[in-house]
């Protein structure tokens, strides 16, 4: 059973755990501070298909059948997978799961989508309807850049608040075992919109958003940031990591000792010229199952709230004067 | 708490109900056989606001806005919203929703989210997380023609196949009061692909997909089309209906007396020239809020399948040279 404790707010009170994760990345986030972390490398950015659309479908399909092979079960054994990414009409998740006949519930939560296959996916187990999930999600700079800013070929120049689409999935299985990193709790996201229309500045777009998930879950649970080892964001790169602490100071809440952001922290920024960090699906999805889920298994923590974040704007939304929704979903770890 | 039945089947132990549902439908499908069931009817296919994609984030607005006045609750009652679209980042859902300010999980199931979203928001009340929630889903003839098909001034000939995406929008809210209409079961659709790659021939598509929902289902739960008093499909349109009762009779199912589709009842295909009938997330949504459950309600059917099925493609995988692959999802309605 889950307890519900306000608008959105919930504490799960059966064990949901975490069996097995898997993340794969792309070169250029194997050659980031964080590489050594992932599970799989795949240097060709086309991983062996013949269209970036495939290969982020591929991508996906890696991380998941890691995900399961690392448990030691078969795809038999899942009864629901949740996913979503960037591409229109969530083809990578479609093409990239079709083969494997596990029961499918697609979302768009642009690069919330992780943390929101983990709420629903941990909520499903929770209800008893389902054993065993999958939530997973992608990314790929190469299908993000031509859909939402230029043809690559194009060669634009980017702003100094742009980020950098990572090429990479992570994947997270859940059951009601007992033994891995437990899903304690979590806050379903609000859309907020404070009026950003800058394509090229989804930090300070998303910043709110974040901002009013964590306070959400903080002022819910009675806790504040000192109860946890790390509050971390999905992709607000270094803008948006200054304006979520910003929004939260002048509201009495100082996640500054707790604060870290995937996205600041997938690649090198100024030498590998990413401008204000890391974004995408696959950039909080993978770097959640690569570098902090096995830090949460090792015990070494063991309190962690992640708040993954999307903008749910499109180019089109955006050309019809449209200004850039944001929203986080937020999911509590424990270790015990 | 729910039941575990097999993969991706399940039973719903406790009362999970409908506690308010809202229809509104476009001019077309005003004038079409259903019309009369129809909560409201817009005849201005702007809905007052400046162009189609906002014209259909309208739609979405009004019938939650609908669904939560006829339950005369107010949108801080309600815990979570679960939505989505078939434009592009699924902008009809989140701009539709902004101002609501209720937690929001956004879906991506094309034509079958209502399902899907049925699905999702009765195992999260079923868990306790949540005490009441809405599922909701649209789609627009406009947004959708230009961003699948061609633009509409382009004036293409449709093919005999074709179906016509109905401008639509339904609301379903649920709790665990007991009185209205029980969700009693659910089974999450596994992705399908027969190899179609005709984009105006969605139903033949999409029936596999339907076949193997319905199928397992019965399976699962050791019942037969006998024991329903209804199976009603998507959107397959007359030529998908045809196969999915020709692809279950193969298999010993005959499905003849119970089934009916929800793009096949909305337009008078003959007068409307509507060819193979409606579709698109707002057909079935709709269909079901104004005509189905409605009759449900006064225990006039009292038994009911509902597996509303979708397109997983877009535009760009079919240019790759991909096949269609599709989903159904299927909620079981009970009327005690």
């Amino acid at each position: 059973m889950a307890e519900y404790i306000a608008q959105g707010v919930f504490r799960l009170m059966n064990a949901v755990s975490t069996e097995s994760y898997a993340s794969v990345a792309g070169k250029m986030e194997g050659d980031g501070p964080l590489g050594k972390y992932f599970d799989e490398i795949i240097e060709d950015s086309h991983f062996g298909r013949q269209t970036w659309e495939q290969a982020e479908s591929q991508f996906q399909l890696e991380a998941v059948s890691l995900a399961i092979r690392k448990s030691g079960l078969q795809k038999e054994n899942i009864d629901a997978v949740c996913s979503g990414d960037l591409i229109n009409q969530c083809i990578g998740s479609a093409y990239g799961l079709r083969e494997l006949e596990i029961p499918f519930l697609g979302l768009y939560g642009a690069c919330s989508t992780i943390a929101e296959g983990l709420l629903i996916t941990s909520l499903l187990i929770d209800s008893g309807a389902v054993r065993r999930t999958i939530a997973v999600t992608s990314s790929h700079f190469s299908t993000a850049e031509r859909q939402f800013r230029t043809p690559l070929s194009y060669g634009g120049q980017r702003t100094p608040t742009a980020q950098w689409t990572c090429t990479a999935s992570g994947a997270v299985m859940l059951s009601g075992e007992t033994g891995g990193v437990r899903i304690v709790g979590g806050c379903i996201g609000k859309i907020a919109d404070m009026g950003i229309s800058d394509i090229t500045n989804m930090g300070s777009a998303m910043a709110p958003a974040a901002a009013e998930t964590i306070k959400r879950y903080l002022a819910a649970t009675g806790t504040s940031p000192d109860d946890y080892d790390r509050i971390i964001t999905g992709d607000l790169g270094t803008v948006g990591s200054t304006l979520v602490k910003e929004l939260l100071i002048r509201q009495g809440i100082d996640i500054s000792r707790q604060h870290c952001d995937c996205g600041s922290m997938i690649f090198d920024n100024e030498k590998q010229d990413t401008h204000c960090g890391g974004s995408g699906c696959g950039c909080s999805a993978s770097v959640l199952c690569g570098y902090f889920l096995p830090q949460l298994e090792s015990g070494q923590l063991r309190n962690v709230l992640f708040a993954a974040t999307g903008a749910l704007m499109s180019p089109m939304s955006l050309q019809q004067g449209e200004t850039i929704p944001s929203i986080a979903h937020l999911v509590h770890f424990r270790k015990e």
